[in-house]
C-alpha cells in the first residue's frame, strides 16, 4: 500500500530503480482524450537524468510505452499503463551498498520495515519513481486542458539553490523564461550563478538543496473539499511525497505567522464582475478551497544525499563503519524537480475537478 | 466527500459550529481498549474555547457522549460514535454575515462551491470541527498506547507567537512544562510576553499568527509507506487540514535547504545496539519511514482571520461593501492549536502502526 | 472498518442494537438538496418493527434527527448525521445470552473475532443497524430525483415466503400494489395465504425465510464500472451485506444457466429511436453497466435463526449445552426486509450517478 | 475506476483484449514471500484458451513477466506489477464489431457509456482481462500459505452445464479430482456427458451456461468484518465482477428461503475443544464472519454471448440490422470459469486476513 495517489483520477505507480522498469497505471482518466505516447515523452525528458550539464550525467532515455486504455488516438475511459523499461543498470556500482546503510537515504529503514530491500540502488525511494508520476500528469494536464480549464497554467520555478535565491515575482513569471535555462529558475538573472554554484558543489563531491516555488494561474473557484481534503492539504501531501523533500507553505506560509490579522487578510473587492481579492496572502485557496486567485506555494528539497566523501555509517551487520558515495549523482535535484513539482500538481487539480464536477456537474 | 481521514483507523467528522452538533465516528478500532467519555473529555477541554484568559472567553463546555462502540468499558471493535451537542448558539450575532463575505474566512469559497452556506457560522470551516478529531485521538492514544508503544510522546508547543520565538529544545521539552502555562509553549521564559502580546493584539481588535513544533519520542521504527503514503506526507496533509494552517515542515526543513549534503546528512552510529543517527536534521523520517529518532516538525498558522476593525469586502449580491467583526473570537489560535496539532498526530500514526501491523504482523 | 459504503456517496453506520441509539454519517451528498425529517422518517416507519401483525410485536419508535449537513431545509454538501436513540432496551431479555452463542447468529463469530461482544442483542448484526442505511437512502433517493433521474422507480417486493410464490410480473408491478399489504408482495392474491403463513409460523415457535424481488425502471444507461465495480456486483455486495441474506441473481440468474445463448441472447432493436432489446436476460445490464432496461434481481432471506424451541448450542465456557429464544422477534424478515433492499439499490444507483457524472459531466 | 479491488491487498488490473497487453499491479503484498514467474504462470496456464478440446482453439500463450516487487526471488513488499503482452490479434476478423452491438456482450453499454470503445474485441470486458486478476491470485494464494493458514484449500469446481448437474460433494470433493479432467468438474462420472455436450453445443454454433460450485476448507474463524464488509458480501461482489456471472449464493442459498429456522438453524457442538456446529447452511459464515466451518457458495455464468447464428441487432448508426458471430470463443466458458472463481476467492481471503492482522495482530 502506499503507491496509489487520486480518487478519481487514481493513479498507481510501480517499480524498483533496478528491476525490469518503472511505470504507471492511471484509472479514472476520461475517455476520448486525445492521448499519444509523445505527449508523456515530453515531460519524462524534462524529469530525466543527464539532460544538461547540471544534473547527473547518467543516461536514461526513458522512453514510455503505453500499453493500455487508448484506441486510435484517445483515451477509452478504461485504465491506461504506462510502462519504462529499466537500462543502464550497473549494479556493480553499488555492491558496498548490500552492505552499508548509506546515510540520509532509505536504505535503513526500508531494510527495518521489510527485512529486505533492492540493495542495488534505492528501490521505490529512487527518484526514478518518479517517472510514473510525471507521465500520469502529462495525462492530467490533457484531461485539465479538455474537460476544465483551457487556460490553466502551472508555472514551477526554482526559487533558491543553496543560500541564492532567485528573484522571481510570481505574478509574471512564465514557462518560458523557467524552460529556457538548465537550472530552470523563474530569473534569467540568477541563471549564471546558480549553475556555478551546482558545478562548484559537484566538483568539491558534495551536494546542495533547495526551493521550488509554483505558481498556478486560472484555477477555477471551488476546487478543494472542507476538513480534511483541502486542496492545500492535498497539495502538501503531493509536495512531501516527493523524494527529499522537508517543507511546504502555501501563500504567506511561515513568514505569515508573524503577521497580525488587519496586515495579513485579503480584502474583497469586486472586479470587473468577478469577486476578487486586493492581495493574496491565502494563495490562492480559503477555507481548503480554491478562491480564483493564484494558488501559489513553495516546496523546501533538502540537498541530496550522496556525496562524494566519506560518512559515518553502519554495515547491515550492524557495526559501525565508514561508507564513500558513488556512481553518477545530481549534485542539486532542483532543475529535475521543477517537473516534479508540476507533475504533482497537476494531479491533485485533476482529482479536485473531477470531484467537484461528481459533486455538482458541469454548470458550476 | 472530504471529511474522513485515516485507512485503517478511519474517522469521518460531521457538524457545523452551528446546528445539532458536531461528532466524530471511529471506524477500524481495535476491540477491548478500556474507554471512557472521561479519555476524551480531557482533551477537549485542551481544546474548547473559554478556558484561560488568552483564548476567546466565548464559553462552550463541549460535553461528549459516546453513542456506540464500547461495552462495559472496553471497545467492541465496531464504530465508536461521539456526539457534542451545540450550545451558546446567538445567531444574531451573525446576520450581517448573511450578507457579506468576511475576509479571509471560507465564506465566499464555499457559497463559489455549494450555492449555499449556513452563514450563522463558519460551518465546516469552523475550528468547532476539530472537536470530533480531538475525540478520536483520544482514542487513537488509548490505542497506541495498548497497542503499539506505551512509551510514545507527543510533545507539541507553541513556538513562536507573531515575532516572539520561545526558545525550546524538542530534546528535552516536556508535555508537563507545556501544559502548565496557557499559551502552551515549550519556554517557562516566553510565556508572560506571550500572554503580554496576545492581550495587546486583542485590546487592539486584532489578530496574530505564530508556529506550534512538535517533537514524538519513541516512535517505533517502520512506520510510514514509500510513495505518497509517506510519514512525513501523511503529517503534512493532516497539519495542513487544520483550521488557519499555511506551511508545514519536517527535520531541518526550509532552512536544511541552503545547507550542504556534507552538513545535511545524519551519520549512523551504532549506539546500545541500535542504529541510531548521531544529528536528527532528518527529522526522525527517512524515505518516508520512521528511523526510531524523534519526529519533529513545525507547522505554521496565520492570524485568525476575525479581527474587529473595518475591512473591505463584497455582499453576496456582488456589490462592495465593509464589514467589521463581531462576536468573541480567539484573537490568537495558537494555545489551542497545540491539542489540535497533538490529535492529528496521533491520528496519523496509529493509522500506520495498523497499517503495518497488517503488513508485518506483531513480530516486527 | 466495515462499515462505510459507496465511493462518492459514502454513507458510515454506527451503532448497537443496545446502547446509545444508532445513526449514519452521509458524506458526499450534493448540496441544495430538499431534506427534512419527515423524508427520512416515512422510510424509517417502513423498516420499523411492529408496524403490523406479520412484524415483531416489538415497539421501536426509531425517530430520526438530522444533526448536521442542512441549513433552512436544504442539503449542505457537508455530511448529514442522522441519529436514532435506542429505546426499549430490556437487557434481562437477553441475560441467557452472556453465557450462550445463538445458533446461526453472529454471538460466536463476534466473540471469536473481537474477543468481546454487546451480548445484550446483535450489536452490529442486528437489523437494527439497517435504520442507518435506510435513512441515507432516504436521502439517496432525493438526489437521483433531483439531480439524475426523476422517474426512476425501485419497486421492490416479497417475491416468496417459504414455499409459497407470488405470481409477480416485474414489468407491471406498481409500488402502491406492494405498499397496500402488509407482506409487501406485488401479488394481492398471494398476500392472505402469506400472512397465515406467517402467522402459524410464528404460533409454532419458529421461523421461515423467502426471497425478495426488485425491479428498478428508467434508469439511465451507462451507469457501473467494467471490471470490479460492476453495477450488479455492486448491487451483490450490497444486497448480501444485509443480514440473513444468502444469495443475490440478476436477470436470468441461476435459472439462466440452463440455457443456450441462442435462447438467452437479448436481441437489440430500434424502439422509438432508442436502442432497446427485445427480451431482458441481462436484467438491465450488459458488461456491468445498465443498458436502459428494467434492472430486475431477486434476494435470497434465510429464516430468522431466533425461534422458540429448545436448540443445541456452547456457552462462552465452551461447554454443550441447549439454548431457548426468548423475547419478541420477526418470524419473518421479508415484509420488512422490502425496505432495506430498495435502500441499498438507492444507494448503490445513487454512487454510480455520482461516479458517471465526474467521469463525463451532466451533458452524457 | 473501477479496475482495484481490496482494501490491504490492492490489485488494479489493465489492459484491453487487443492492444500493448493486459496485466496488473499488485500494492499490499507483504515482504520475503518467495515469487517467481512461474508461480504465476501454472495458474494463467489453467485460465488460457486453448488449453484443451472443451474451450476455445485460440491460441493464446500468455506468458507473465514479473517487471517489479521482487528481489532475488523474494517480494519486497513494493507493487508487484505482471506484465503479459496480447498476441495473435487478429483484428479483421472483428470488422464487423465495428460497426454493430453484438447482443448481450458490452459493446453497446461501454459505446454508450464512454461515446468510444476499441471495437476490435471486448475491451475490458473480455475475460482476457482475468488475467491479471488469476496472475494477483497467485501472489495471494502464496501470502495466504505462508502468512496465514499454511493448510486453506479453495477448491472450485464445475457442478453444471445446461441441465448436467454433477453430484459433488463438497465435503470430500478434492483439486486433483477437479483438475484430473478437462471440465473440470468434481464428478468423474459427469465428465464424458459434459464433454459431449460442449461439443454438441459448440458444433451447433450455439452456447451454453452452467453453475461452478467452490469450498474453501481450513479458513481461520474470524474473517469478514460486520455490516458492508461481510465476507459473503465481498465475495458475491467478487464473483459477480467475472465475465458472464449472474448469481451467487452462500451456504443454503435460495433453497434456504424455503425451509424454516428450525430446520436451517446450524447447531453448536463442541468437537475435539472446538466449537462447531453439526451442520453448515450457513455456508462457513455468520454475522459475515466465518465461523471455521468449510465455506461453501455457488456461482451462475449464463451462456456465452457469442454465438454462430444470426441474431437480430442494431449498428452504430442506430439502424436494426443482423449479425452473425465470427472468430473462436468458448462455447461453454466453465472449464475456464474455475481457476477465475479460485482467483477471486482468493483474493477476497487474503485481504480479509492482512485486515484481521491489523485489526488483532498475529496471536488472535
Amino acid at each position: 500500500m502506499g503507491s496509489s495517489f487520486g480518487k478519481l483520477f487514481r493513479l498507481s505507480t510501480w517499480g524498483e530503480s533496478h528491476g525490469g522498469g518503472v511505470g504507471v497505471v492511471v484509472d479514472g482518466c476520461p475517455p476520448r482524450i486525445p492521448l499519444a505516447e509523445s505527449d508523456i515523452q515530453i515531460d519524462l525528458d524534462r524529469r530525466r537524468p543527464g539532460q544538461s550539464e547540471v544534473t547527473t550525467p547518467r543516461k536514461e532515455a526513458d522512453e514510455a510505452e503505453i500499453l493500455s486504455g487508448t484506441f486510435e488516438g484517445l483515451t477509452l475511459g478504461s485504465p491506461i499503463a504506462v510502462l519504462v523499461r529499466n537500462k543502464d543498470a550497473r549494479p556493480e556500482a553499488y555492491s558496498e551498498m548490500s552492505e552499508k546503510f548509506r546515510p540520509s537515504h532509505a536504505d535503513y529503514t526500508y531494510q527495518a520495515k521489510y527485512g529486505i530491500r533492492n540493495w542495488q540502488g534505492g528501490g521505490r525511494s529512487s527518484a526514478r519513481e518518479t517517472i510514473g508520476r510525471v507521465a500520469a500528469a502529462a495525462i492530467a494536464k490533457k484531461v485539465i486542458a479538455q474537460c476544465f480549464s483551457s487556460d490553466l497554467e502551472i508555472v514551477p520555478f526554482v526559487e533558491s539553490i543553496g543560500t541564492i535565491r532567485a528573484n522571481v515575482d510570481t505574478a509574471t513569471v512564465t514557462r518560458d523564461v523557467v524552460e529556457s535555462n538548465i537550472v530552470r529558475t523563474g530569473d534569467p538573472n540568477s541563471v549564471e550563478e546558480m549553475i556555478d554554484k551546482i558545478k562548484e558543489i559537484r566538483g568539491d563531491g558534495n551536494s546542495i538543496g533547495g526551493v521550488v516555488g509554483c505558481v498556478i494561474r486560472n484555477v477555477p473557484v471551488g476546487l478543494g473539499m472542507p476538513v480534511f481534503d483541502r486542496l492545500e492539504a492535498d497539495l502538501a501531501k503531493a509536495m512531501l511525497s516527493l523524494p527529499a523533500t522537508k517543507g511546504f507553505e502555501v501563500g504567506s506560509g511561515f513568514a505569515g505567522t508573524e503577521m497580525t490579522g488587519r496586515d495579513h487578510n485579503d480584502p474583497f473587492r469586486m472586479v470587473d464582475g468577478k469577486v476578487r481579492t486586493t492581495s493574496n496572502r491565502s494563495g490562492g485557496v480559503q477555507g481548503g478551497i480554491s478562491n480564483g486567485e493564484d494558488i501559489v506555494f513553495r516546496v523546501a528539497f533538502k540537498p541530496t544525499a550522496t556525496i562524494m566523501t566519506g560518512q559515518d555509517t553502519v554495515t547491515t551487520d550492524l557495526e559501525d563503519t565508514e561508507l564513500k558515495g558513488r556512481g553518477r549523482h545530481d549534485a542539486c535535484v532542483l532543475p529535475r524537480a521543477v517537473p516534479m513539482v508540476e507533475a504533482m500538481a497537476a494531479l491533485v487539480l485533476v482529482d479536485h475537478m473531477l470531484r467537484q464536477r461528481a459533486l455538482a456537474g458541469d454548470s458550476e
